[in-house]
């Protein structure tokens, strides 16, 4: 096991009916702007919830955080905040609103010319406002952490950051706001939420059961939920048990003491941006392509995946081609595509992708994975 | 899944030479009182490690805080720390000290004339100073939550209390200090961690998956790990899992969503109390007696546990009793001795231990044991 530290403070508020508790976890005196998506909360009642909880407070509104939240979106929200003296930013929505409200809280009072510095990491984050957040999709994790992910169309970047002032001071997570999604949010967050603990888990073994064993228990986990919620989207503990497992995939446990690989995330940033494809997508298409070819690499970890957690009782060899086969068909299952032919993604694109990367560029837990081993890749997906 | 809050702000620093970090945890203009227990610090060089750390900061020491630390002893450390304004306390050594140490952050700006009042929960804590936290016996997992168990002899109590104001600021954990631990503490350790996570987790289904599995794994990694650690107590991975496993054990996530069962607990501080046994000696007697108690209550979970954690195949009412006698098993694997005569306690001493307990005390996560049922369990006991 290697050394690390773990802090995570942010306070999780977890159930039906804890939108509610929201008066008492936010500053009262404070100039709150709440910030949200496409308006989705406006139909399916949140939005009312939180009215009704911040009654007596003062708070503005900003929507329209799209997902993969855009940077030219997200500054027009620092300009209002900054406008308002704003202290206090609550996100409601799911990850991509949770994410560019992180950024917002350290670009607000970031003082110099061109917060995307602080995305490019050639600008530290001093000072953040504090963020408070009601996370109605399961999926990015980022309810109980300090990543954020932020996009910017104009140079076609996807850029994220981890910084201690990031992390959300609360987090409501009721399961019942998950009901109303459609299909394929749902489909996405499961995918997300099995590529964030399978990233953390698959690398090479560094004597960490426990860790181990907390990964394979979010996928085994989610293996037994996923097929029922489709069945009856409104079951409150299926519900439930999707959103405590997206929250544990991404809270920094499963990484303590050992090694991550998160290759499929990098390659898959530059998907999204080339192709406007969701984040789960891309990771869907190029994951199994990793596994295949990391085998080598990854052929301990390969094994003891397939054994516990599809099951499988082969050869080493053939257990490791299993499991990778296995995933393919756990996420069809779920109605995720896995091929570059489905989104329309040609072999003769290859160079495109390749371009955004620098010849030092070095991917995977090894770090061994160069431009010709992404080419590999991209040849080596469906 | 029930409604629940999590917040542990608890930073942890893990990993060997840890301890070297202290002087970048602890506030450097702070009075502080290093408290610890009987001096094998002083044996195995974590004291050496500390003081070293500690260069240039002003501290003081409090010695001889005892395992089940003892009132009076801790509120002569509450009366030197008046003396001395000291405004930040260390805590280094095990669950026992740490609890102490916690106790005396609330007792030492405490108003009223009787700290007691505290843990009989007669009075609130409305300050309480900031703890840090060495931790060198895996066990408690006091480490990692705002728990503090403190026994008084004079009254014969040993109580325990919750109080968010108790968390650690921060542990370190360092796992090669545990290399020198007699196997009795080894013992009683794993013994401990193994108790906190079936408490947690051994009542009734509450559709927690996840919760389930995280408590499985950390009991199927007990069961890896145990044996290795008295065969070659210097191994740096075996001791760095068992302390991983114990600050998981009582971390607060295993109970989130679901019902705990602290009947165990609850009888076995009345054993200690009149016996001086330890506390995990305590358990492993009345541990396989509350499960024989208890069976129909929690046939699902035991059959479950049996399955999960023992890999019993047999039908439902003989996989729980095999789960049961399993259990036992591994106690004695690790040198753990589990009958009431092992320790001279005689049955015609039940009505002394239930003398400690009030008409209207009801245990069990269903609250349907009373004082016939708590005799009932002694004489389930081995």
């Amino acid at each position: 096991m290697r050394n690390f530290t773990y802090h995570n403070p942010v306070k999780l508020v977890f159930g039906k009916g804890s939108i509610a508790e929201l008066g008492s976890l936010v500053p009262r005196d404070a100039a709150i702007l709440m910030t949200y998506g496409g308006g989705s909360i406006k139909k399916n009642g949140v939005y009312d919830q939180v009215k009704a909880a911040l009654k007596g407070i003062h708070w503005l509104e900003f929507s329209g955080i799209e997902p993969n939240p855009q940077y030219d979106t997200l500054m027009k929200g620092v300009e209002l905040a900054r406008k308002n003296k704003i202290d206090f930013l609550l996100a409601v929505g799911g990850g991509s609103v949770l994410d560019g409200t992180k950024f917002m809280s350290a670009a607000i009072p970031f003082k110099g010319p061109e917060p995307w510095d602080i995305m490019e990491g050639k600008a530290s984050i001093d000072v953040a406002l504090p963020v408070g957040c009601v996370m109605t999709l399961p999926a990015t994790g980022s309810e109980m952490n300090r990543f954020a992910v932020v996009s910017r169309d104009a140079t076609h970047q996807k850029l994220a950051i981890n910084n201690e002032k990031l992390a959300p001071r609360f987090s409501i997570l009721d399961p019942e706001t998950a009901y109303s999604l459609p299909d394929r949010q749902v489909t996405n967050g499961i995918v997300d939420t099995w590529m964030h603990a399978v990233e953390q888990y698959l690398t090479y073994p560094l004597d960490t059961p426990l860790q181990d064993r907390q990964a394979e228990a979010i996928l085994q986990t989610l293996l037994e939920e996923a097929p029922k919620v489709f069945k009856n989207p409104r079951d409150y503990n299926v519900r439930a048990n999707l959103m405590w497992c997206a929250t544990h995939a991404l809270n920094g446990l499963l990484a303590c003491g050992g090694i991550s690989d998160w290759t499929s995330h990098r390659l898959g940033y530059e998907l999204t941006v080339l192709y406007g494809i969701d984040h789960a997508q891309s990771l869907a298409i190029l994951f199994p392509a990793v596994l295949r070819h990391e085998k080598a690499n990854k052929i301990e970890k390969l094994v003891q995946y397939g054994r516990r957690v599809f099951g499988i009782q082969d050869t080493p060899e053939r257990t490791a081609d299993l499991a990778i086969a296995k995933t393919v068909e756990f996420f069809r299952s779920v109605g995720m595509k896995t091929r570059l032919a489905d989104y329309g993604i040609p072999a003769s694109d290859f160079d495109k992708i390749l371009g955004k990367f620098k010849p030092a560029d070095r991917l995977g837990e090894r770090r061994t994975i160069d431009k010709q081993g992404i080419l590999e890749i991209l040849q080596l997906c469906d």
